[in-house]
């Protein structure tokens, strides 16, 4: 598949975030920082990023409305707080832009039912034999809408998530096929370095098996967490191999070159314990977010501002999102007033 | 399943159009007059009579913008003529509603797989081998949240839309389930005397057996039409049943009791022409849409009044499903916002 053919002059970066638990380690090293290195300004920067809080497709799977409030209003919180800047990106919930659903009709009368059979998500879900709802089935057909809706021309993926933006892709080039020169198709970028960050246990960190380190962690929380990291009992003056070691790779993430290369000497030379590595994890790690706690105590505290962002955010997506839904409503003739004014 | 069990105090019935073509007689007859008859002030009248003009659904079949456009407006321009009041009634086009497609993806996420493997239209055409899209399969959902959006209590339909109203007040039943009291169950109604109208060669009259009468025919069209009504070639003078005769059926369709009596009577006693039973029939239909075509021509030439019309219908649609997807959204968690104010 083509990534970068043909690049249009303006990149617009849109990023959807699922609003389904507290950040953690792995969620941060793996996506989060990447995106919020694609806002205007930052070092990967495209020309205009749009994230938003996917609280609808989070909706397929949290059932407990009050929960699903915590996590949408704790998600927004995190992002600003870790350095998503509102005055250089878009910052905004996915429910907010009701022109996305409509959009998602559209599409979704293009759509063949063999696209969606074959996607990963439901397809996993059916081969195990569990009951899928239509909100899994159709979930790639929102997707598209969501991308579509903002013409962005940058997705930034994880591996699992390239098929669905070849769906955006073809679902867009059928109506465009169809309707005339309607959606501008986004290309995936790969996020790098993306599935490394070890659970407390050494397996991948992830939610499901219960292995993780919140990035906003209580200090007591945090230090039992780090504490109760796996360490294997070869003996203390054993040289060990740093690279092997899910310890040694959490420690990593942290600490800058030299810190880190001082540690994977100390390793390779044998004569210290793990207790001394998971003290100098638990600093490094309070260092690296000291800033960031501090940020998000500020925003909590004022429950005004974030509710400020948003709705700015939300103004700013939907008046995008107004002109790409009536580009396509007039396109498809859906449109029954007057004759509309020609030209995007 | 209970139709009218425990019915509620205020009536509200709704109709959704679908704008995939011109009317004919069998359309008329068979559903339009008695939607019509459900407005206010009408002999069954509801409390409250929402019509809209399904253009979301028209997509997944007319995929030709200028052709769905005239549709649309033929649509809007023929209801008002045949006695849709919208000073009595709400007229307006679905896709002027996005409250809709936003509801129909809260919808989506309660909606089991096997729900919309089941039904008709969808199981028909995988039946018959025939590729199906995704709008076709999940159509059902779309229009549960017609419904739902509007706090319908009354939905005239066909046999063949039962279902759809099942699946309606399935969806709607497992939210409040999961969420609360939020949507009200619709009841169906079915359409009396409805599949009833012949077409020119005595087959029902459709659009896929290309045997219709629009209802605003031209004279001179209408007139070729019926006189191309297909007859039998049994002798002028033996006595015929009426009853069994498609020539008499539509005939009986516009002629009051006395002329019907007095038809049949002739029809039993022999000794006519079919072509005089047609030159009837012409005079008849002429008379009984007279009023509706000088209508139809002054809305025509008028165009700011649909407009108006449709524009004014869409605003107080809004009004009322914008109340309900709040309600749905507060309910399972959308609201991001400061508490909302209670009650429905």
């Amino acid at each position: 598949m083509p990534t970068e053919a043909s690049p249009p002059r303006l990149t617009r970066a849109l990023s959807g975030i699922q609003p389904t638990g507290r950040f953690h380690w792995g969620n941060y090293f793996g996506a989060i920082r990447q995106y919020i290195d694609l806002q205007p300004g930052a070092h990967q920067a495209a020309d205009e990023a749009y994230y938003f809080i996917a609280d609808l497709h989070a909706l397929t799977t949290v059932r407990d409305p009050p929960v699903l409030r915590g996590f949408v209003r704790d998600a927004a919180l995190d992002l600003v707080a870790l350095g998503l800047d509102p005055d250089r990106a878009l910052l905004f919930v996915q429910s907010d832009v009701p022109e996305v659903t409509q959009l998602a009709w559209l599409l979704m009368t293009v759509t063949p039912m063999g696209l969606l059979e074959r996607c990963h998500a439901y397809k996993d879900k059916k081969t195990r034999g569990l009951p899928a709802d239509a909100g899994l089935f159709t979930y790639p057909v929102l997707m598209a809408a969501d991308i579509l809706a903002y013409d962005a021309t940058v997705v930034p993926v994880g591996e699992d998530q390239v098929q669905h933006i070849e769906v955006c892709r073809d679902l867009a080039g059928t109506f465009n096929h169809l309707y005339g020169d309607v959606f501008t198709l986004p290309c995936p970028r790969l996020v790098e370095g993306g599935a490394k960050v070890p659970g407390t246990d050494g397996q991948k960190m992830s939610k499901s098996y219960q292995n993780t380190i919140e990035v906003f962690e209580e200090p007591a929380a945090l230090k039992k967490k780090i504490m109760r990291i796996t360490t294997d009992s070869r003996p203390v003056d054993e040289p060990k191999e740093p690279a092997d070691d899910h310890l040694f790779q959490l420690f990593a993430l942290f600490a800058d070159a030299a810190d880190r290369e001082a540690m994977a000497d100390l390793y390779r030379r044998g004569g210290f314990g793990y207790g001394e590595v998971k003290q100098r994890l638990l600093a490094e790690a309070g260092r690296f977010f000291a800033e960031a706690q501090a940020r998000r105590a500020g925003l909590a505290a004022d429950p005004e501002r974030i509710e400020a962002i948003l709705a700015a955010g939300a103004a700013r997506a939907r008046a995008k999102a107004g002109a790409v839904l009536a580009r396509a409503s007039r396109a498809c003739g859906l449109d029954h007033g007057p004759p509309p004014v020609t030209g995007r």
